[in-house]
């Protein structure tokens, strides 16, 4: 019963079987294969467009080097206060962009409102030079409540942030499972709809550690190859980068790891609802934020199930929380079970 | 015939092996896991010291991060003028270290001499605060010249720094091949001989992508699981790079890794010898550095050869260069052949 | 009739008239002269410690460099959500910092209570090393609203931070105006109340631009002269900026000042009030904060009267706003007169 | 007999009674007021284009925000190996640059030849993204031996700076002298001469503290105000940085300063080479290098005479250094009398 996260999961079988395929003979590094190009490639047949593509292994530098590369060291970059950019990654883009401000949003269920955005941008300050300028909206899809901005959701934000030469970054670490749930095609949902560079994850849908920093706009990619170089975050022997997004993406294996996620977290929201626990936020991606006893809790992790808690300090105005509660956070994966969800929400209900 | 690096060979099939073997299951990501915390261990036992390992996946992040750690943003770092970290990292100890200073110094081989390090420490300059002030003596291990430190001139070289207050660096992307060729202990030729933090390369050695920040003194490495971590470089499935480092070690396969490429290594030199082309450099570790005429280098190439090029800027006093030849860098690897090693020496004395 | 900064007026005479007398024979630069030493002696003096001082010529300079020498890259700095180092520098505590990041708090009055100290830094937070972690804590004296902390005040929230680790700094731009309305001893409100490191500012009291970083503990200094320098912080003709502080201070100039600045914003507090017009805030320094009717603020303009006007966001929960009203902040300073003060009432109330 | 440097002289009489007449009444702070306006249309009209200036308090903060603004963090700056960025900035253009990497190239008297500007910028390398870029030139003028560079010559540089895509930075702290020396244009020897942008230098020539970056490209400008002001570089009582500029230019004060400068330099070399002492480079500016006797020195020092020894390290192919000898560094201002040349001259070779 593991809900810690995604990344507790290991490869799916067939990015590890690409790995091993890809051992083969002696290729140059540094991304000089064709491996690599034929990846890049890929990734512009996905999203049905010429795009420039930097494999890199981490999510967090992912973020951290697509942001610093439109924002000067005076810019601020706009996110929900909750993103994992703002939280979780200890500074990282401030470290990357040369001491960047991020400036955190309030909004309901993980998203940014168009209002919201709008007042944040409009703001009238006393005036320049002593001001950060905001220059990139960062948008997590699906968000760190576990719901998803629609495409035409996208469009309104991109639009305002636009209107004020403002980029829009979106962190895709779970992008297939946004685009599994919607439906929606990939070109849609991201370019189309406005997002100028995509941290396009696939290492939490089932790769080993392989993101890409996509660029819609080629052009807007200068300087950028050195730039991950001086961040240490271009792999030697990149071949073993290249080939997991190739295989992630080969055959939409992503859109099926995703969908058996999302799949996961949808039947584990029903069953809790039904043990009278139901989720927080409307699960539309692969994570479930529920509010359980202590006596569940404590249950649950004598049993060995791995999940976390979170404080309870973030939940919609129509919560009621029960005292002795705790806020959970369960994340499912490709490597989720029927068998493990179900014994999960049969103890927390025992 | 590829010579072109160590890093154009894939993984060795053992360390390949406990890849797979390590996707099996849930563990705890960004380095909560058991594999973690063995390969940890292991590096301890080979180094007969307790340690403080941290892993990544590129040398450059591995030097950046450590030199960073030790070096106050108005810190000079002194490494030869042909280091890694001067020439090919694209500024990443700078950016790391928040503008340090990378201060290069000559050297035969690639080699620094104690009374090159000692004038450079003891330099009088007109008056503080007006200077940058030495703060970490960085040595590469091999060499970029392909040749190597015995344990006595590091010794040497680390008293100096250590009685200037400057802290000893090993680049060790290639400290496997230096102890295998001088059969010298781990603890000997390193925290023995006065080195403070090593950079313990395992890629060019025969893995994925797994290197070692190893800190001697584990009191010295307060605060680098956070710099790591904002630096985009805690892998969140971790346990894939650790595994890594765990076969790289087990049973000496690193050693014996390094035994065979540097075999391959003496065998280049000596029939490129017995071609009249002799190595510049002695060989001592998997770099064979070379003149060969012009017409030689063209049909090696038309035959699929790979290897570089190199200015012949860096050369020992005694050698003469011959019009219109050119020299080579040679690199072997664990994945070397004899076939490869006498087709090449066949091509170019053809 | 300028109420729109301190900082609008010009030079107190006796400051003016050591700038002249200064300016006589050759001195070393750099601060290697002895007016430099007799400056930070008497800060010593005047603080009753002996300390560490370092003069630089703005404001934004000083918090920078102070706040950067105690917060390691990872660090988070705490401060209210208006302060000047938040709001208004542009990003340079997170420039000098090399990328920490500045954690906003909120307060009524500009001012942060104990017990959202507490909270702030008690957070739990799901686990090292995702989160930056908090390492100063800056308290702004007096502050944005123009209100000031009392020694108790700062004892209390000092002995919190200092609980957790945390520094504490104050950036004491208008520390004259906060002492002299208090009467409390200099040493008694910084240091003995837990101060660590103060931003002491001469400018807007009545300098042409000298402001020192004072370090109540000398050891912890170490390395600031080269983080001054390196800043571009050191003057070369660096007698010019000691000898205004050395003025500044001789015979309590800038007590004497201060206590005239505030007594303009109290006649100031005071007429408005009578005009129906109250502060909003309780008026403790040199700032007033009023809500004055639009006509009346668009007659003072055309009378020529210099102020800013502010959103009115930041409004005590007991505050209504008047239809039509503006916000506005006015500025005394040593060098406001009676006959202004009272002009600008009389307009506003016309 | 102070000749430590210019910086040691106090501020020329003209300028400091314009310090005094501006201390009137009440002006906007940061830049806002006409006195600023009027500098840097004065600065205009003397470099006969419309320009964006700057103004700051030190020289070190010009050159490093000058340098930062064109160079981005994976750039390289090309400058003299002894330049004044190079050697005694403790890091500032590394710092402000975020981790850039100054080159310094070897050249007799301060000056970088043509052919080796050429040959670094074409040097080969292995191959993008593992090498940072050349960015930007910067070349100090005069020299920080003492010479000039011609019109011609900065032409014959910028030409080949600018085939490569390489801006061209002067660093003007000594501009001045250069100019007064030449009878050159400030025109003609900046910008037409192919200068980018300059370090406009007024304090050293005699003011307290004001410098200026100049952008002959007004468009280039763009962001320079806020990253003036995160450095802590913006002065609130603006109007007195300016004023120092606009009273340093008016009527053509600066040229006459340097030329007092410059012919108190000649007068000492004259003296110098009289006395069998003369100087080790032309004396082109306001510095005069010297070998003198080791008795002469310390005789000069017991006499309370100023100035700095430099390493015997740097002299021109030619020079002989006789045993004993201590190679000196003697710098003239608009303060230094005949009287105090004479003196020197005469202790030195009693």
């Amino acid at each position: 019963m593991n809900f810690a996260s995604d990344n507790t999961a290991g490869v799916a079988p067939e990015i590890m079987a690409a790995l091993n395929d890809a051992n083969k003979g002696f290729t140059l590094g540094y991304g000089n294969d064709d491996g690599t190009r034929r990846a890049e490639r890929r990734i512009g047949e996905v999203f049905k467009r010429d795009v420039a593509a930097f494999f890199v292994t981490t999510g967090t530098a992912c973020n951290a080097l697509a942001i610093a590369h439109f924002t000067p060291p005076w810019g601020a970059v706009l996110c929900h206060h909750d993103a994992h950019i703002m939280t979780d990654e200890c500074g990282a883009p401030e470290f990357f962009g040369n001491g960047i401000k991020l400036v955190g949003l309030p909004g309901d269920g993980g998203k940014i409102a168009p209002s919201v955005l709008k007042a944040a941008l409009e703001k009238p300050q006393w005036g320049a030079p002593h001001h950060v300028v905001p220059q990139v909206l960062s948008l997590s899809q699906a968000t760190e409540a576990g719901t998803i901005y629609q495409p035409s959701e996208i469009r309104e934000l991109a639009d305002i942030a636009h209107a004020h030469n403002v980029v829009v970054h979106m962190d895709g670490a779970r992008l297939g499972n946004a685009l599994a749930r919607m439906n929606a095609a990939p070109d849609d949902a991201t370019w189309k709809a406005g997002v100028d560079v995509l941290s396009f994850g696939a290492t939490k849908g089932g790769a080993m550690a392989a993101e890409a920093i996509v660029f819609f706009d080629k052009e807007r990619a200068a300087g950028f190859d050195r730039r991950r170089k001086r961040g240490g975050h271009l792999l030697s022997k990149h071949r073993f980068v290249s080939v997991q997004m190739e295989a992630y993406l080969a055959g939409d294996l992503w859109l099926r790891l995703a969908r058996h996620a999302n799949g996961m977290a949808d039947r584990l929201g029903d069953r809790l609802t039904a043990a009278g626990m139901p989720p927080i936020w409307k699960v539309e991606a692969n994570e479930v934020f529920a509010l359980i006893p202590r006596a569940a809790c404590d249950r649950l992790k004598s049993k060995g199930a791995a999940f976390y808690e979170r404080l309870p300090d973030n939940l919609p105005a129509s919560a009621t929380v029960a005292p002795d509660s705790v806020k959970v956070r369960l994340v499912t994966s490709f490597a989720t079970t029927t068998a493990e969800v179900d014994e999960f929400v049969s103890v927390a209900s025992a």
